[in-house]
């Protein structure tokens, strides 16, 4: 029921881990799950220089991240926040119905790793 | 919010993977968030003797399962379906209430690997 895309993500998925000296972290949790997404990132000059990301979350939590990640990292912070779960979803050919709750983790958590990021400046 | 345990059968699971031979193959879904499991067994003389699992699950399914296969592996059938989601719960010093229902996976995937055994002798 997964796409390929999912499950290249899901098998192997793109920054994973945590970012010590970060310029921002977002921590979200899932009312529906339970499941909390953290975000990590480096800011310099307005730009995402790096982003990653930790959770208990499931397979799509973990494949929406991977690809969330890919899409915000290099971009300027207007352009970051401007990404919805629904591109995600897209950009991972998909997800089933009762999975979209876990791909919106993803989104939530990096509007609040920026909004972390300015309330430290 | 997550025990030692939890996060050791988390970061390090056990039994993680397919059997190709399989002498049962149950599969659940869990209807709260949708995710699936799967689990394998070997069994010689009415003994479990090797079981693996796999999931697209959080990190709570995948320590529960850790645990669960854990607990059944070397055990008889009768003493592996007497196997419950509160004693696999209780080896891993509990679990936040929102997650209780990720664990009842492992439990059922067990007993669904069974009535597959049962079904194809
Ligand atoms: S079920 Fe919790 S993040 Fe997917």
């Amino acid at each position: 029921a997964y796409s390929a895309k999912v499950m290249e993500h899901f098998s192997n998925p793109h920054n994973v881990g945590e970012i010590k000296d970060a310029d921002g972290v977002g921590e979200v949790g899932n009312p529906k799950c339970g499941d909390i997404m953290r975000m990590y990132i480096k800011v310099d000059n307005d730009v995402i220089t790096d982003v990653k990301f930790m959770t208990f979350g499931c397979g799509a939590a973990i494949a929406t991240s991977s690809m969330a990640t890919d899409l915000v990292k290099g971009k300027t912070i207007p352009e970051a926040l401007k990404l919805t779960n629904k591109a995600v979803m897209e950009a991972l050919d998909g997800l089933p119905a009762i999975k979209v709750h876990c791909s919106v983790l993803a989104e939530q958590a990096i509007k609040a790793a920026v909004s972390d990021y300015y309330r430290r400046r």
